[in-house]
């Protein structure tokens, strides 16, 4: 019943994600309300990051700059590399602030049922950041399913020739994962990588 | 680490209510990686809302037109009024599409607390429609609460002497209400709004 625009307004921000079409009603109820306090700040925010949204030509990364903020801060070390599937994967890996080093996106992973082949993937980019940056470690950081850890087989072997230390994350328990409820996979993964009691 | 740009958006999506600094996080990753599908239509929605935002100088509920599109429907009943506290409560009785009349916003409730008094809120402009407008019927949909009752009463007094049919909204156990879980005040409501078995 309310006016197209408000609803056209309502349904963008239903189909984001973690919205659902009541949230977003009281988001835009909120939003119109606050014109100067919500609506304009959102407005303007999302103006500047729309005309500046760039891809790294570097790590891949989306940023409204380019090279990105994390390429370009000099405080991280540029030895480090961490090779992840999509963007989301190193905004995740960025917020803990656990790596102090540099990302590659790879854009995706292999697969032989979508049709995703190693040309399809940035793993030539990376092959040549390895060779031209003085790359000493690289971390695969891929998903722990099937295509993730094929992907990391395929890329530890393209890199085998370099001198690099090729690390991947840890696979086992996630922090505090009941064993009851886990599946099977990863109770044999944390089994097999068991390590002895400091 | 990202860009400002970015992390200004983040933090104006997770102001709405509903989202939080994660899920904002989240969105702003579907809006940056589907700039077309996502970013610019929302953007262009937003754009749209904030230059025709306009609260409705008949009901005082907020629409890109003025009058707003319920008042402006001719299928509603216009003598037949709803009368709220808030835009959201509009909104919220509207979605149920149950009330087929009009609306009125008080643009709050009395309140001595917080000193909110008939002056402030737009029972002279609710009195003034009932005298012009030929209104048969105005339903008291006041918030269930201490304030919304007082709101309630005095408006009823205000208008005893329009020949309209007054009547506020049910009180009672909600849909799916379990007795054990209801506080007091519910349940003495329910029982002294019995009703005989149909």
């Amino acid at each position: 019943m309310a006016s197209q625009e408000i609803e056209a307004l309502t349904g963008a921000l239903a189909r984001l994600p973690g919205l659902g079409p009541r949230s977003a009603r009281r988001a835009v109820l909120h939003l119109v309300k606050k014109r100067e306090g919500a609506l304009i700040p959102l407005l303007s925010a999302l103006q500047a990051v729309e005309e500046r949204l760039a891809t790294c030509s570097i790590c891949g990364n989306v940023d409204t700059v380019d090279p990105c903020a994390i390429c370009a801060d000099p405080r991280r070390d540029a030895r480090s590399l961490c090779v992840v599937e999509e963007v989301a994967d190193l905004w995740a890996l960025d917020r803990s602030r656990l790596f102090p080093g540099r990302f590659h996106v790879l854009g995706g992973r292999l697969s032989a049922l979508e049709g995703v082949r190693p040309e399809d993937l940035t793993i030539d980019q990376l092959v040549r950041r390895i060779e031209a940056d003085g790359i000493d470690e690289v971390v695969l950081a891929m998903n722990a399913t099937l295509e993730g850890q094929t992907t990391a087989h395929y890329i530890a072997e393209r890199l085998e020739r370099y001198p690099v230390r090729l690390t991947q994350l840890a696979h086992g328990l996630p922090v505090g994962g009941e064993l009851d409820y886990l599946d099977e996979g990863t109770l044999a993964q944390a089994l097999r990588a068991r390590r002895p009691v400091a």
